[in-house]
């Protein structure tokens, strides 16, 4: 069934109003009629069943039936903080991890990122990923959208680091310890040190400089390898973050 | 350092011919010169050093210096069985598993699939999906090229199911088991029953008719549920196939 987000403050009093685009696709695109049934969540974990009371292409109004049991979200919740890739990547990175479970993306800057960092048009672009993480998060049928941040510096990415409990990076001249070896490790003792946040940070196309390298590490950032294959940069989150959330148990086993 | 596949005919009695694309790429692109050294594979598991001997922009004649070790397959194959979906997501399918680490990938023909097959033109479709993967190969540093099946039908694909030593559909409507279930299980008992390759079938954007499960389910593929949110087409192969690969310790652990 269609699914859609709506902001918190129009999930209210027993009513769903669905406005803009989504109401336009509800009317439009999927020709909607009184009485159908759709899926509203508040993007913020909370999901309900309503039936359309009202509907035209600029608001629809649906009553709610019932709250449907937000169990779609990870227990363990992890970020991807990935270095601005080249091109329209980051757009696949936000799709790709939302759908697969990530509750936070931060893009950041570091020294090797290739592309221009362009301050007044990046309010458009982050509204834009915003909305294509929204869109994944409703086609993965999610309860949650994840959080898209505004791209950081490299600093303020090693402080928003503190904030995890487990922090890795990926790192391909790293002969020493592996993913898998990592997360096993930070799982099996988290009866005593819980993991419920978990970042990865994924370097640009260059690599992290020796220094950056140095940095992450005082900052207890810890590099893995994640396996005998080049990863490419857009590559990389996606690829830990399905391996973080196996190991977890969310793929079940 | 740049790495190029060629066809075991041309890498023989100490020599690599390197021609066509590469060659210009070589030439033009990479800037190559006399004395200059690069990595040459067959493309089937060996790997070597070579030192350019000749070259102009349609031919690159270097000297095998040493073999190196062509250690970046992982033991354990996963083929990834996906019906042809939309657009140019095949190609995305190609690209993001050949890095990952696939051994094989089948397209193929199920009741849903939407895209159009035009048998004229596949060959030439084929060649650029083949291309895709040497290309991706390379850049991930691997020491094979995964093969690329044309299209297969429906029948076809039970049928080369049956030669893999475990094979898995993912199904969203499946409530029992799990992924992490399966893989645990088929990869607890390998001294027993050795699981040296693994498919994974992907269905199409609208998912497998009750006829094909059962079909496959006769065929001995074992639907799994890949956790509580809804995978693309495109995304679903990708992620399966990292989670093989980490179950197997290609990851570490």
């Amino acid at each position: 069934m269609q699914r859609y987000f709506i902001p918190p403050e129009r999930l209210v009093s027993g009513k769903a109003v669905i406005e803009g685009d989504d109401a336009r696709h509800l009317a439009l695109v999927m020709r909607a009629r009184i009485g159908d049934r759709i899926v509203v969540s508040d993007g913020r974990g909370r999901t309900v069943l309503a039936e359309i009371a009202e509907l035209d292409k600029t608001k629809v109004t649906a009553t709610v039936i019932e709250p449907l049991p937000a169990d779609a979200e990870p227990a363990v919740h992890v970020w991807i903080a990935q270095s601005l890739p080249k091109g329209d990547k980051m757009e696949t990175v936000i799709q790709k991890c939302t759908e697969i479970g990530a509750t936070r993306i931060i893009p950041f800057l570091s020294e090797r990122t290739v592309v221009r960092y362009n301050p007044p048009a990046e309010e458009k672009r982050l509204q834009r990923w915003r909305k294509i993480a929204k869109e994944a998060a409703e086609q993965a049928h999610r309860d949650k959208v994840p959080e898209i941040e505004a791209p950081m510096t490299w600093k303020q990415l090693l402080q928003a680091a503190s904030d995890a409990d487990a922090a890795l990076f990926c790192y391909e001249r790293e002969n020493g310890r592996t993913l898998g070896e990592q997360l096993k490790y930070l799982f099996s003792r988290k009866a005593e040190k819980p993991v419920r946040t978990v970042l990865i940070v994924v370097g640009p196309e260059g690599g992290f400089t020796e220094r950056e390298v140095k940095e992450a590490e005082a900052a207890g950032i810890v590099p893995v390898s994640m396996g005998r294959r080049i990863l490419r940069a857009e590559t990389a989150g996606m690829v830990g973050l399905a391996c973080v959330l196996y190991e977890a148990g969310e793929m079940g086993g």
